[in-house]
């Protein structure tokens, strides 16, 4: 009943606002399986990193008990490194470096031990290789789960098509279903993106939640409104980690289920941007877990009787 | 008992992309009116008219047993005309003519009839004038609503501040929070905005739902998600007529029949921009006000146990 992610295992310098940061611990892969952790105790990871990555940043994903026998260490090569800077309404920001390093020729290893894995969350990655994992999953999951962005929207639309063919449920922002889709209205480019392949779609909206679309029902999820947004980034790894890992500890996969897989994924984003990088995600305990979703339940809790 | 609206009774011209009107019936008095009449039946409404308003137009306020007593006829003049555009995202619009008219020199009286009024809601329109409504009701109401917009505070924010002061509940969108407060973040917005009067602040983001805040709580509404928004004008104004009818016929101020008043409020706006300006609100009844409140709580209805 093991879930799987693969996503990328990386460098970040970030700048928000309220600081910069060197090089830390990033990526995809790792944001998404530490949030995972919390959630489910059978997490493992497919990556690869450098041989700049280090022992202490693996101990990271170690020490949250992640199964890192999928991810490669290349011991001549570097780490994929990407570097932002976001401005000052934190809902927009600019590249200023992207070092494809290892992710550049990454070739997924699932290890013989990952096979049978009932979930699979495909973190945000080149579509290309988000396929050759599936392709090279043995047995066919219960749940495929895809998380993707903008940038290969850009540069890959056809591979991202492709997977999006063989997935249960797609994660996006409400610009991304729009660029996806061709429509404005969410509505609308959820009907066209289901008609895509996935059966379920996430749009997340940021500061204003998500909505969750699949057996033609639709679910509008709060988000906790926050006095300061430290770093965003890794947020929608962080969400997609949480989606999946409380819908593998469930281990039953419905819409009500998914419904509160969402509310889960919001509560692990939002710890997750209160610190630079994953610094907020290696040091949660279950209780600090449980009341953010009491205190999202409470906050859009409402009862109309007559 | 009663429930006082003031605003402007206006003509609009509307370009869409979904289409063009010639001048319609507009203005937030009506909007507001028309929203709050299908939740409580002693609505009285002050205004102004020019005499090309005509009876017609007046007896769409009259059919949903408005008491327009307060609404003034000024024969020689003519109302108050707004032209707008909105852009293909219907987010954003130019406005093309504002032509004040009997609006420019408005002097609102309130009819005796109108005194010992339980419900006020300032719906958008001059400080100033919201300012001497107020001061010439002879009792202090139960709950006193405002409704504004950017335009107001660019030009007249001392005023808008001054009215801020004797109001319980003020009603802005998520962009105006932010130039009334001067912080991005919503939740520091609330808190700077409750400091300077209102006891409960409800921030609008249209498709994204609301935020009620007070009491040291803070409530999420969700938005139905509309594949079509055909217009969007009035929108706000319905929503505030629709969070205030609601109160006055529960005839309790608490934060939780306000949570409700929220979202009788965005089911009232969600009819609005179903059609070009007040016609859909001319055509409700109880049972599609039900059923939408219905879907509203569908939406947003969640039960995370453990």
């Amino acid at each position: 009943m093991s879930l799987v992610i693969i996503g990328s295992v990386a460098f970040d310098a970030i700048e928000t606002p309220f600081g910069k940061t060197d090089k830390i611990v990033g990526g995809a892969g790792t944001f998404a399986s530490l949030a995972a952790s919390y959630l489910y105790n059978d997490v493992k990871l497919i990556g690869v990193v450098g041989g700049d990555f280090g022992e202490e940043n693996l101990n990271i994903l170690r020490s949250r008990k992640i199964d890192i026998e999928g991810v490669q260490v290349k011991e001549n090569e570097k780490s994929f490194f990407w570097s932002g800077k976001y401005h000052n309404d934190m809902n927009s920001r600019d590249t200023l470096v992207t070092e494809l390093n290892v992710l550049g020729s990454f070739d997924p290893i699932v290890p013989d031990s990952y096979q049978g894995s009932k979930y699979v969350l495909l973190a945000n990655l080149s579509p290309d290789v988000q396929l050759k994992t599936l392709e090279r999953l043995k047995t066919k999951p219960k749940l495929v789960v895809m998380d993707t962005m903008n940038f290969w929207m850009d540069v890959a639309m056809p591979d991202l098509k492709k997977v999006l063919k063989r997935v249960d449920v797609l994660t996006i922002n409400d610009e991304e279903a729009r660029q996806l889709s061709g429509e404005y209205a969410l509505v609308r480019a959820a009907e066209k993106i289901l008609a895509m392949g996935p059966k379920y779609l996430i749009i997340k909206k940021g500061e204003h939640g998500a909505l969750l679309f699949g057996n033609g029902k639709i679910f509008s999820a709060p988000a906790l409104p926050l006095a300061d947004v430290f770093d965003p980034t890794g947020a929608g790894d962080t969400f997609a980690g949480g989606f999946i890992g409380h819908l593998a500890n469930i281990g039953t996969v419905n819409f009500n289920n998914m419904k509160n897989a969402v509310i889960f994924g919001s509560a692990l984003a939002s710890f997750c941007v209160e610190k630079f990088g994953t610094e907020r995600l290696q040091e949660l305990n279950k209780r600090d877990i449980s009341r953010r979703i009491a205190r999202l339940a409470t906050l859009s809790r409402f009862d109309i009787s007559g």
